[in-house]
């Protein structure tokens, strides 16, 4: 491995991620049966940011493989004009990467999640986060996003100070080959 | 089994399905690499359909049961304001139920389609289509759709002649326990 500090990965809950967005799963969530019974619906477990008037809200599927092992954390992105929204279509973990923000809007320190399978995310305007990070080999995710006018992306090198590693072995070793 | 008639089910596609709304599936999509190639993505599957300005998409997930077999077809419903996508969270097939329309808006004719487990819909705005009908015992899905004022469901009970049953066991055995 790199000299990079390895960073402390923690359960993804709505508490923690709070301030960056919405956890998009059953548990803790309004639900009331439609119908006759036979659905049970999750209400509103999160509301597509749009930026501006003539913006869509669009469907897509990401297909994703896993980066190599360290995973080295070195870059983020944000879309200042639109939430976006990830559900994996398999029912396995995936990490979580995202940054609060200084006054003047540069990362200022890392927090990384990691899902219990059955969650997704939707990162709110403008808020700092890696590119998806999977543990398994391959995964899909329905993503909802905008488009729309505009230029959607920033990307930013992390300062050296909050570059960090993920040992991601030892996670496929807990949660995919276990 | 009743008298109804049996529906003739088709497997889903794009071209099928193309007058009720769109299929959300990899296959034949335009996609393209990100993330430094890690990821591709099957972009604007779909765009959500809103009919108000003041409308928001809103991200939602469905836990539907199975209904009791024969699956009898005795309505439909539509949502005026708004598209609604379904996406399955666990890669097994669904039966889609629409119709096309008469001149003056009413249900004319039912289309019957299974999914291949990969595959979500999403029902464009103001078509016809039955509740959720799944074909393994419980399913989850991702639905994207519309939250906002106004009416926005409009149910409807099809006249005798449009009624017509759903042989579940054969599907079960067919495409959930095989």
């Amino acid at each position: 491995m790199s000299s990079l500090p390895l960073v402390n990965i923690k359960p993804l809950t709505r508490a923690a991620f709070a301030p960056f967005g919405d956890v998009i799963e059953m548990p803790g969530a309004d639900h009331f049966p439609i119908n006759n019974g036979f659905t049970e619906r999750y209400h509103r477990l999160s509301t597509v940011g749009l930026a501006q008037a003539d913006d869509k809200a669009i469907i897509n599927i990401f297909a994703s493989r896993r980066w190599a092992d360290p995973i080295q954390l070195t870059m983020l992105e944000q879309h200042p004009l639109g939430s976006q929204a990830f559900m994996p279509l398999d029912n396995r973990p995936f990490l979580i990467v995202v940054a609060d923000k200084t006054e003047t809007g540069e990362p200022r320190s890392l927090h990384v999640f990691i899902t219990n399978g059955q969650q997704g995310v939707n990162y709110g305007i403008g808020v700092w986060h890696h590119p998806l990070l999977i543990i398994a080999e391959q995964q899909n995710f329905l993503v909802v996003d905008r488009s729309g006018s505009g230029k959607n992306l920033m990307e930013v090198e992390l300062p050296t100070q909050l570059q960090a590693q993920i040992d991601l072995q030892s996670l496929i070793d807990e949660f995919i080959e276990a």
